[in-house]
């Protein structure tokens, strides 16, 4: 069993591997092999079993070729330009987001062995007037270029799965908090820096209101959910290969309640309120009342509070430095 | 007012031409010039302004250019790999529906005058495991790779009409019915060869059961409603671009009936019924119970019965030979 995983410098794409690494099996067989191949040279991760690391860009369909061993068994393809990057830069979002994801199904054709590959897609494919809640066959009408072009390699994945070139299936990713690490480029980073950074005894800004809600997932349960993910069979997808991955939606004011709850008043004292209007235009096209229910029939979960998720970042980040 | 269409030289691009050209107007402005775009050269259509044919392959970038003049002010974007064939062949279709719909989106944003768009999608977007009827709020699901690459061009006609590079507008047309001339390699081509070869006095094969029932839409209504999808005023579409084209359920039968009451009992003895089980796949994975409620609302039309199906064929295309 060869798992590759594309995207594997990134957080989700490092914990997955430090998972899978503790795991040593995947889809009931052992792991013999786990590549991480990033735009940028990924950390390696220490396992009872050999891990690579390549450099690949996936706008590029050499590198792509170059990364994506024939022998592969299961490929998680993680790698994106995420929101507001995308939306800063277009055409940055559509060589990787959209020809990045065809190059990487176009190689698995190329392998000819239908791979299982596992499609990080984002919530950010909901948005604009449509009705809520957001059921499983709730039209996509993303309000970023972002959210566009995940919704485009969605539809990807199903069709190259119905042609039987690769075994796809995609879950669109909650916003991820508490993220460790340093702020990415997402309009979404703010939702993990006023935790993570009060947390560690530093300050940070919320530049929206108390009671702006919004739809989480810890880490730790992504990369739960992703494993499981890889396990489903082919037979329990049916015709649409993509659904939404359980998360919970909570309020600012929820989540810091969940810190105090957890780590004492101090922290919430850190956090700073100035509202930073620029990030209303993406912020305002989301819409957050999704119900997951294929994804929690097939067995993937939401964290049961968000004190769990403060629990899993001082448990998984912080006490592990 | 310069009016260009790519796919000019197919059925609904000349009938469209030669509906612009007895208007003589589009969007209150007179037309002072009408392009006609196509992969093979299209026929050319009299009218009391200049009309140019030219060759573009769209899924080239430079033919695009070529072909797509600075001062455009609507471009209607008819052209496609349609379902059979991009069923048989992938990367053709990948080409010209999905590359070839980036080529031209991004041509406009080169232009930077945000020209109006008419982009033509299709039914065939809508598949698989989803519960009728279709919404205008139901998620696509499409079944072929027709269906996919159409869907992500609606998702790249939103995208690019929220970031103000193209006013755009994308309808799903219905199967068009009856259509005039040889078949196509649509896997829908029965659905008007069953009415034109009989109402001409030659036989043709329906594949399918009598109760088999689809969504239709006859080519005279079809470019009624493209005149009118030109029109529409960008704040009267809110923030999801494209919809159903409305059309009509009939069944095989029903459309036979309507063709007997107007032509009378001979057309319908040169049908033979020959199954062809090879069509399944495609045919099986469409849903037809369809609510074309938003772009009723604006004011499209459906035809009002399968009967003035049968007359228009007969006024616009048998006696105009």
């Amino acid at each position: 069993m060869k798992v590759l995983i594309i995207g594997g410098g990134g957080l989700v794409g490092q914990k997955l591997a430090r998972s899978l690494a503790a795991r040593g099996t995947l889809r009931g067989q052992a792991i013999d092999r786990l590549v991480l191949a990033d735009i940028v040279d990924p950390a390696p991760v220490a396992a009872g079993f050999p891990v690579d690391t390549r450099l690949c860009d996936i706008a590029d369909p050499a590198s792509v070729a170059a990364a994506v061993d024939a022998d592969v068994d299961v490929i998680y393809l993680l790698a994106a330009i995420v929101s507001a990057h995308a939306e800063e830069d277009l055409d940055a979002g559509l060589r990787t987001n959209l020809f990045g994801t065809l190059n990487v199904l176009q190689r698995c054709r190329e392998i000819g062995t239908c791979p299982v590959l596992v499609f990080t897609s984002s919530i950010a494919v909901n948005g604009g007037d449509v009705p809520q809640p957001y059921s499983d066959y709730t039209a996509l009408n993303p309000q970023t270029s972002y959210g566009a072009q995940k919704a485009m390699g969605e539809l990807l994945v199903t069709d190259f799965s119905r042609r039987g070139l690769i075994d796809g299936r995609g879950f669109r990713l909650p916003t991820i908090s508490v993220r460790p690490g340093k702020p990415n480029r997402a309009a979404s980073g703010f939702m993990s820096s006023i935790f993570r950074e009060p947390l560690q005894g530093e300050t940070a800004n919320c530049p929206v209101d108390p009671d702006f809600n919004h739809y989480y997932l810890s880490p730790r349960k992504c990369v739960e959910n992703l494993v499981k993910a890889a396990e489903l069979k082919a037979e329990d997808l049916g015709r649409n290969r993509c659904m939404v991955m359980p998360g919970r939606v909570w309020t600012i004011a929820q989540m810091i309640e969940a810190m105090t709850a957890v780590a004492g008043p101090e922290p919430a004292t850190r956090i700073t309120w100035n509202r930073q209007p620029e990030l209303d235009p993406i912020l305002k096209g989301w819409r957050m009342d999704v119900r997951a229910e294929r994804a929690e029939a097939l067995g993937l979960e939401a964290d049961a509070s968000f004190e769990d998720n403060i629990r899993y970042f001082l448990e998984d980040d912080v006490a592990r430095g």
